[in-house]
């Protein structure tokens, strides 16, 4: 309705949809014993990774859910999320792909969300609030729905603080007068590069009152649970 | 607003929340140790089960929730959810119970979902998404709740792919010319012939690389973590 | 939009966000061991503790979220949150501030979920179910994030009973006539009061089938779960 002036088009929308499925039947098909899921496990979770973005950015926002108002959007989330389980049989150690692709996801998310927020008239504060939601909701469901601890709280390697600084990025940008488009591309950079260097350097934040570390790779944080 | 041509009556739809009350009522109050609940909590997971569904439907669909316009709605999951609890106390095995109802609540849900998100004008996919999501949606809040692993992602018995096949099957014959009321009977139908056949011959799909099988029954699947 | 009847003044929203605030960073720093939470999970939970009612409250009404059209509800929310983890810091026992904290912010989240949604004109049910939402939504929320067991489950000292009755005597003495900002006056302090009694007595509701009760400090109920 009061969308004409929104920016994604639908091919960056449907790659970030797509990267996401992959990036979350990876995940998902990376666990043994009591955990394995089937494959329409596996599938649904790259489903949820690829829409739990949008869907959660929409429902803040409070607008008509734009990854159901086209075929494509379920369309590429699937096919991604096949791919994605295709593609885990080829690997032996998926934590390089998986934590590679969940990098330029979140970014593309928060981004995206952001972005929106702006457009739709939201004051900036709140805008980066549904850009990070944007970028960790669909992980947020995938754990839940796994049974797993919520990543975001315990991975420790500044994974919300990246999506939260390209957020803040894209908004400052933006509010500095630069273009909408300029600023989304700047604040995925932002994200990207900030999560990447975070698993490189293995840089977590402190604790609250201890300051020790745990390691990062995703499978890792899961693992006190797992115990199958 | 734009629903005059909805066509899900009252007592259709209070027929699905109750069903789903008594289920849900039925499954909570099947637990011991220290996941038994109490009678408020026995109660709490019956509404959840007979509303989520339909709240989840209407989120998705960005439209003010139908179960909350009326007090026929909450007052009918309250008493199903207090009727469940009484009935559970007549059964020793609840497990027929149980599987049955689910089987006829997941096919009301889903069409109810599908045949929404059709009249609202979604194309195919999604209204199928929706109906799928309507379907399963409230078992999956159930089961967070519960601090229970997504029986969808574990049970490995066809559920979510019963609730796809009536959607499927509802959407393809809205599709080619029938009527949405005849539709949605059908498409229940097919949901709940699916689901009880997958039950009573233990089918379950495949897993990513081996080929196991689990057992079937809803408790089981949860004992693993039970462990009380 | 159809909201200018709405009466919650903007500095009783911003208490009770930010006492949420508080309460959650004071519940979520708690943890030691395995569930230890670095500085932004502590953040995060204070922030989902303080937003969240509000959020659930409008995404079961439809109506555009309230604490995302100003900056004043985050930085609220973060900042009371970040008080709360130095507050944390300065006691050795914290139950005795997180449950009576708690008991205000169900109160006030409760009270203000219900005249809201008969402001919106639903009927008394449904504007009671809002109520009792927007009251442990936020707990539910933390609870999943932090791979805990709903306390609303589990707690066992009426923690849901308390919000119900506020709701219901709030709704009902708007009813009877009185205006809503006097009945939110009283739904808040019934609400209160009932959930402090409880506590303080060891109040709890009977099992389904045995009587035998629990304890019901808040980190208590935690850790048959945890063990760290």
């Amino acid at each position: 309705m009061n969308e004409p002036t929104f920016v994604i088009p639908l091919w960056a929308d449907l790659i970030a949809v797509g990267l996401g499925g992959i990036q979350g039947a990876l995940f998902a098909s990376g666990f043994r014993g009591e955990r394995r899921l089937d494959l329409l496990g596996v599938a649904i979770i790259g489903v949820v990774m690829g829409m739990g973005g949008g869907l959660i950015r929409d429902l803040l926002l409070n607008t008509t859910p734009v990854t159901l108002q086209s075929n494509w959007y379920l369309l590429t989330a699937t096919l991604a999320a096949l791919a994605g389980m295709l593609m885990a049989g080829l690997f032996h150690r998926l934590n390089a792909a998986i934590v590679g692709l969940d990098a330029v996801v979140i970014g593309l998310f928060g981004a995206f969300g952001t972005s929106k927020a702006l457009t739709l008239g939201l004051p900036i504060v709140p805008a980066v609030f549904v850009g990070v939601c944007s970028a960790v909701g669909g992980s947020i469901l995938r754990d839940a729905m796994m049974g797993l601890p919520t990543a975001l709280m315990h991975v420790g390697s500044l994974y919300a603080v990246a999506a939260l600084g390209g957020s803040l990025v894209l908004a400052g940008s933006y509010a500095a007068g630069l273009d909408l488009t300029t600023a989304s591309i700047i604040g995925i950079a932002v994200t990207t590069v900030i999560r990447l260097l975070a698993v490189i350097f293995d840089i977590s934040l402190p604790e609250q009152r201890a300051l020790y570390r745990r390691k990062v790779a995703v499978e890792t944080s899961a693992i006190p649970i797992v115990k199958s």
